[in-house]
């Protein structure tokens, strides 16, 4: 059945990628009149829905920013988990890195946006504090599964988000048109000569 | 004048260590009853001393547990400074842990009773999180400030957070009597290894 049909039928109130819409209606008005000035009522009337469509998705207008991070624990989680056994751990960590990087690295102008709105806002640059030291958990048990030892996935784990942070920063940074994976990739040589013992 | 003249006097309202004894009460407190479960009048009459008093030296009770964040950092910006010229960089980074290790390590049983507070408590991990990321942001300046490129500062700074984390975390897991900064140099010699081109 379409969804055509489905809303001709009045199924449900199931809307064409409404999730979608909501996130890039929500950034555009923080952009716009900053993170403070906008309230849900706002982002569902830009996006041409309703604010009950809108809590269906979203705890919060704060949560919009953050919402596909399960999707990205969840991708980290598995990239560790299956990564090749007998893989080098830091060979595991740069496969976690282009995973991050395929699903972060998609699209630099959105992510410049999101960028500057959380760094004009305390509260949600502790929301992405929360989320990156998650996603550094996360690393750390699959590392952990894979039999490494407690200190040498909490090392890794915390290492491997550091480089994510740092690559992200440089790479929303910078003009021209390089990958995320390849700034990501590159941060870590750099540390690896920089951290090997002389 | 000695201490006990002024008081005589009536000069002011000074206590000798006042902060000191509210920190202490505060974490015997919290440890007790839980945090949620304590005010700032609990925190004053344990210490012997009154809530006016307590808020001279902390603007709530979740500060009292992050009061010594500002001396870290201050030692932290000096060490990064102060290495001496031509030190290679993973070298400066060891000797900031080594201050880090000389001002945080000193009471191990009292660093385990904070951490166990703050593990039960979402507002304080929070909060820790917070002062962990601006420690990483002070080391990074140090480190720009001796010439470092942003990247490279950045990376260092974020994985030596990150050694002083895992490291922490060790020590105050760990039984015996082994110091935390040297806890902290076995972690950086394990991800120099771990981290290596191979």
């Amino acid at each position: 059945m379409s969804h055509r049909v489905i809303r001709l039928l009045g199924v449900g109130r199931w809307e064409p990628n409404a999730s979608g819409r909501l996130r890039e209606a929500a950034l555009d008005l923080y952009t716009e009149r900053g993170y403070e000035q906008t309230t849900v009522a706002d982002i569902a009337e830009r996006a041409g829905l309703t604010a009950r469509t809108f809590f269906r998705y979203f705890a919060d207008k704060r949560e919009v920013l953050f919402a596909r991070g399960d999707e990205l624990q969840n991708a980290v989680r598995s990239a560790a988990i299956d990564a090749p056994a007998g893989s080098p751990p830091m060979t595991v960590v740069a496969t976690v890195l282009d995973v991050i990087a395929e699903l972060v690295g998609r699209d630099r102008d959105h992510s410049r946006r999101r960028q500057a709105v959380i760094d004009a806002t305390p509260e949600l640059q502790e929301r992405e504090l929360i989320k990156l030291a998650r996603l550094a958990t996360v690393l750390r048990d699959g590392l952990r599964e894979r039999g490494l030892s407690d200190p040498e996935a909490g090392l890794l784990a915390e290492t491997g988000i550091a480089i994510f942070r740092v690559a992200f920063e440089r790479w929303i940074g910078e003009p021209g048109e390089r990958e995320l994976a390849d700034v990501m990739r590159e941060a870590t040589a750099r540390l690896g000569s920089l951290v090997a013992p002389s």
